[in-house]
């Protein structure tokens, strides 16, 4: 049985009691969450996970980081650093976004070595074995695409993303919308492509039982990709991208009747104040199945520190109910991540989750900072390194540019925590 | 006369004009906005600036860049660096916030070099010569503070932070309120100190009709600081600080009757849920006074990355009124700055104000990333580059990282943007 079976047996499985755990709520919180929905465990039966991660309603905010080899770099090696640095700095799971060299071995290298939930788009390695195979992606055949989905769910990959949303009638709607950066999802892209000059409906929406089979089998979380998502402000929140949500609300559904875990992406780059709404809506729509974002970004422009535009976004979605950012590295827009992009993109993440986690009372959250400003309060720079979220970083940082007092540098002796100290204290004659 | 004299007797002087030419408002708008209290112009008539910029209701989010010199490093040259990365990058604004070395020196050197308005905080300066002339900071005398006040002003500061707010009454709350880090703002904890053991009350207050004297005479904007902002999550929001923000609504009103132009500064570290309050709080008791944040940092334990944090902070504080943000460098609670914090401190701080001047229709905002898209879209990387926020960073990842093809190195041959071209262009065959 999947863990959505269960939990609706009122069972509460050694994952959900191991996620509460971590999580500091109860099993029954978890086991009633999941079976609402509310709740996924991305645990493929055939992966074996140092832990468990819940993702869903009163869980503390996960991060992904993305990885994965392209046309131009395709060393796997590369990719399992970039796994290292990924966990080093505490990413929840993360996704092999592999396109370019030996796409099943890069996978099983990666799957082998990732002690965290992973996530494929299968839609990519099924794409590039029938241009090898067939001359184009063109000629790909529904068979071509559920193989591939069913090799990744028996490898062991915990969660899939499959662009079930990007229909006839999606895409009908999205040729009347107009759109300035039309479709930026890869898996969008090559399925529009598929759909209009096959003039055949979506195979995963088509066959979409097809695919629900597989996912219980292995008990792979689907993560119902928003292949229509918008790739600039202008596109945000427009038809195209609504008419998708619709469709994947409706196959949310159909997933939980049978017995499959599932979670929905959201978007991409919007406008600050269309986050909330965006939060709202797929909650609204897909009944309150959690929700992915990639980012989202707040401004197009910022390439080289999308990161930082990802974090104000990601933290106001977060805030409004999101449960799962997609970290979006410096690269951005500008090439394939590096080691430092990669620690860069799951850093700025956490700080989102982090100060959305506290807005939202997830347990520890609040501990965490007061602990770290007593520290500072008392001018203990041990305790504060330790509790930052790179102390490798703030210990070079704070003795870079060190100080000849007990104060950093910033405020040397005008430093206003020892002022205070020394006027409410004994010594104000130091003053 | 002031900016603001003129503007209420319905002049719109050359500044203003040149304001609403560089924002895309009419003259009028911002004179109007001036005598409402809405909009500030720091330029002090002994300041030569490059520009003017207004600050304030229906303008562009504007960003400050703190530097200078503390008690551990003293050269002024590493500040005037500074000063030239700052402006560079674009910040609109620079403060001066110098603690070590000859003050009046570093001060007049970046006065000279600044082509934007320059803040400065005296009491810095009043205090650390009081130490040197007699001994303690609690030696200051009420003369002795207005004197560097009134240095600055002859000397060209346009705008200056007084902590007119830190008085006996609102002392008393923070006593009775209890907090985990009592008072983070240097000026503050001094004239705290200074307050408590001379059993005087701060002349910034007693004598704030003397202050709005000098601040007349030089058109010099004043910035009333808040002395006792929340320097953890755990103090936001509390009595302390709303006590001095109502001390901080009533010297606006003072203000305003002597013909002086006045913004208000805000915290600091305050939740995500409370910022939006927090601007709201500050419009309604402070009659719409322009708002001066500080971060606001939304988490207290990410040190090494605060700009991240602060940039959360900033834009949803901008998106919910906040008209000009100061921003936070990587080094933020561990050193002094040095010439890559201001940097990335200013870019972090600008993809925030950007991003809401997104949200609040500031006049060519949606347009700048609409062209970007649009260059996005065309696979155009001179283009983009040049539309980025940091043409040279970007150039460098897209160089370093270089692809085979007219895509980045991301994707690769499975760019989404060209496969959409070609799936709906003559080159379906391609695909």
């Amino acid at each position: 049985m999947t863990q959505l079976e269960l939990a609706r047996k009122g069972i509460a499985s050694l994952e959900m009691k191991l996620v509460a755990d971590a999580e500091g709520v109860t099993p029954e919180f978890v086991q009633q969450g999941i079976a609402q929905g509310n709740i996924v465990i991305p645990a493929n039966r055939n992966h074996k996970l140092s832990r468990y991660y819940g993702i869903g309603k009163g869980l503390r905010v996960k991060v992904n980081a993305n990885i994965g080899t392209s046309s131009d770099y395709g060393d796997v090696n590369n990719e399992l650093e970039k796994l290292r640095v990924a966990i080093e700095y505490k990413a929840d799971t993360v996704m092999d976004l592999s396109t370019g060299g030996d796409l099943s071995a890069i996978r099983r290298a990666i799957l082998d070595e990732s002690t965290i939930p992973l996530g494929t788009v299968p839609i990519y390695q099924a794409g590039i074995e029938t241009i090898e195979r067939r001359g184009a992606i063109l000629n790909m055949t529904p068979d071509d695409l559920f193989r591939v989905i069913e090799e990744h769910a028996a490898d062991g990959v915990d969660f899939v993303t499959v662009h079930c949303g990007v229909t006839r009638v999606s895409i009908e709607r999205l040729k009347r919308q107009g759109r300035v950066t039309d479709i930026v999802s890869r898996g969008g892209a090559l399925l529009l492509g598929w759909i209009l000059h096959n003039d055949q409906e979506n195979p995963l929406y088509e066959q979409y039982d097809r695919l629900l089979e597989i996912a219980r089998k292995f008990d792979v979380t689907l993560s119902l990709g928003d292949g229509l998502r918008p790739g600039s402000l202008a596109d945000a929140t427009d038809r195209a991208q609504v008419e998708e949500l619709l469709i994947l609300g409706e196959l949310v559904e159909r997933a939980w009747d049978a017995g499959v875990q599932v979670m929905v992406e959201g978007p991409g780059h919007v406008p600050l104040d269309q986050i909330a709404a965006n939060v709202q809506l797929q909650k609204s729509l897909c009944k309150g199945a959690p929700f992915y974002v990639l980012g989202p970004l707040v401004t197009d422009i910022a390439a080289g520190y999308d990161h930082i535009s990802g974090a104000i976004g990601g933290a106001i979605a977060a805030l409004a109910g999101a449960d799962f950012l997609c970290y979006v590295t410096p690269s951005e827009h500008l090439g394939l991540p590096d080691l430092d992009d990669v620690k860069e993109g799951v850093i700025a993440s956490r700080i989102a989750g982090h100060a959305a986690d506290i807005a939202r009372g997830v347990k520890g959250a609040w501990e965490w900072d007061r602990t770290m400003s007593e520290a500072r309060k008392n001018l203990d720079w041990e305790e504060q390194v330790r509790l930052c979220l790179d102390p490798q970083k703030a210990r070079h940082v704070h003795g870079q540019r060190a100080s000849s007092g007990k104060a950093c540098s910033m405020c040397g002796e005008l430093c206003a925590l020892q002022l205070v100290t020394d006027f409410l204290g004994a010594k104000p004659e130091k003053c």
